[in-house]
């Protein structure tokens, strides 16, 4: 079968459609029901990124509730691999974690995988000294998103090594070469420390369980792009005799450019949570909006909201009430804002947003050991 | 190239032709020079296994005793990875590695991989709690070996992976399943932990370079089939600015039907160190001698001590005097004596000498935490 897209945690290029992905992963898409029982359990709320299909897919989520509905309590898994500074796109996951923990009241385990990019990337420059030192960022943005206490744990692979290795062996005895190669895009000259992490990241999505000495649902949220590794891990985790994780998946949020997944390792592509207010200017300026190419023109014909980067991050983060986000879009659609006010206003609410995050951040960083475990 | 044998961590096979595997590994035959050096380093004297060849080939020897000649001392590493109850082949790299410790004050790391017999067996009873249990026994073996408390660190992996895996991560970055797959005889369908194993094994070849900061030359000892692990991380090892280890080979204790190695899963092939007084006696009356059919025509033909398993057990265990040593082979080329009392007197050392194992084993148990070391 031919396909235009190459979607996983490593690689993603091509043509996106998230259907076909979906389709190919074996995932389902979020239906309306889906919608109605989250937000009914979660008390009447939907976190927006849900309702608007930001979140579109899911593995498990209906024997989830039930379980969850019986008394039999989730917990939430999620992370992110260190290699620079976080990007808005980061926070995604985080975002949907901190909800559902909030909302369902669920402990939450948080992955660091510090090793995985120094293990991925070519560049010999990202040494395990230097994501190490990432990790520790990233933890302190994390916490920032507003994580409970007491019911959050945040480890980082090199530190948390003795007990995450132990069980990653035990799933890799059910993950072969064979299987993993061509779903992450490996050959047999790839190093065998890439080769094994997939084991490492697939373990705490069984952990608590082992920890309890009893079995817990756990939900993962994370970008599409990432499903490889429980996708590839769910009949291994079986085996050993724990339930599959339960996962919902994101779409990517596009870079500044128009690509579909912003890219962390492009600069121009890419906000990042510490950007200073004049960089976020030159960058939201220069964002591809897909406008005419005269405000005459614009005026006339209107833009495409779905295309356009603007609209498109008022969607993915700064604009959650669905009826200023309609207008928004309405008037991308109908021409009536040019592409300079509708930036001037997308940059103000970015510049209060982040300086906001690093306010949270700075405070985390007295935090960090009410989150942080070790071994 | 055609081979008639396999040798490889996980499989030997064939006829062993142990010059062949020396120059196929491309190690160096153990020559009447460096032996005289390491007995004149040592204090006038040599170990046994040395000077009658069982030990036969090494790597970067005499690099090793020139950096002990200026002044930078060298520590050992050896290790096992728990698949049953140790047999006395498994005790040849402990013999000799406490013999260095002793005669070059050195230190000592022995590495106890109680996940790499879990992931490579393909039979699921030897759970990683099974091995876990086994390798707490092996320890106390080992102690028994007369090693030095303060000098000698014992690790589980599964207990000091917080230190073992981040460095295993470092290494394994220089080695691609390429390098290892034929060297090991893996495949596409072989598990990732299996793949990635090679890496753990690797780390305590450079590990207290790692702890003290500088560079401090290894010395491994071990049997020519584990060479591939160290063959490989080499390069990987010294890309990371390591000295690469120095390493002696032994060949293998004959098995008792007379196979060329010692099979520790076959039990009738094997004596394990917790064989009762009449298992060694039954196991020992039925070994291989290769006599004549008769004793008429052993007297007169005499047998072939290279091949007799008797003959062999004395030569790699117990007679450490090479002239009582030469009087058993004559005694047996010549026909002088005969199976019966060959062998009585064989049962007679060995159960002297598992007894005096035991005992001291059992001594050992009490200082197990003298010389483990966990994370």
């Amino acid at each position: 079968m031919e396909r235009d897209s190459v979607v996983n945690p490593y690689e993603v290029k091509g043509n996106i459609d998230y259907e076909e992905i979906a389709k190919r992963f074996g995932v389902n898409l979020i239906d309306e029901a889906l919608k109605e029982r989250i937000k009914r359990l979660a008390g009447g709320e939907l976190h927006f990124m849900i309702r608007r299909g930001i979140y579109y897919a899911q593995r498990d989520m209906n024997w989830l509730l039930d379980e969850y509905e019986k008394g039999n309590k989730f917990y939430l898994y999620t992370g992110i691999g260190p290699s620079g500074t976080m990007t808005l796109g980061h926070l995604i996951p985080f975002a949907l974690t901190q909800w559902f923990q909030e909302k369902f009241d669920a402990e939450v385990y948080i992955q660091i995988p510090d090793e995985e990019k120094f293990l991925v990337k070519k560049k010999s420059d990202l040494t395990l000294e230097k994501t190490h030192e990432l990790a520790y960022d990233d933890v302190a943005n994390i916490i920032a998103m507003g994580f409970k206490k007491g019911k959050t744990k945040i480890f980082l692979d090199t530190e948390y090594a003795k007990t995450l290795y132990k069980n990653a062996v035990r799933v890799s005895r059910g993950i072969t070469f064979s299987m993993i190669k061509d779903a992450f895009g490996f050959t047999v000259e790839d190093n065998i420390g890439k080769i094994f992490y997939t084991s490492m990241q697939a373990v705490p999505a069984f952990l608590m369980s082992v920890e309890k000495g009893k079995n817990i649902p756990c939900l993962i949220p994370l970008a599409i792009d990432q499903d490889v590794h429980f996708r590839i891990a769910r009949d291994s985790i079986a085996k050993l005799g724990y339930y599959k994780p339960a996962s919902i998946q994101s779409k990517f949020l596009p870079g500044l450019s128009g690509k579909p997944k912003m890219s962390a390792s492009d600069p121009s592509d890419t906000l990042y949570l510490n950007d200073d207010d004049e960089t976020v200017r030159k960058k939201v300026f220069k964002a591809f909006t897909g406008q005419q190419p005269t405000a005459e023109l614009q005026k006339k014909h209107g833009g495409n909201p779905e295309i356009c980067t603007v609209c498109q991050y008022y969607r993915f983060f700064f604009e959650d009430d669905d009826t200023r986000l309609k207008k928004i879009f309405d008037a991308e659609r109908s021409g009536s804002i040019l592409a300079g006010e509708h930036k001037q206003d997308l940059y103000e609410r970015i510049t209060k947003y982040l300086a906001g995050q690093r306010q949270k951040k700075e405070k985390a960083l007295e935090r960090m050991d009410d989150f942080i475990v070790r071994d």
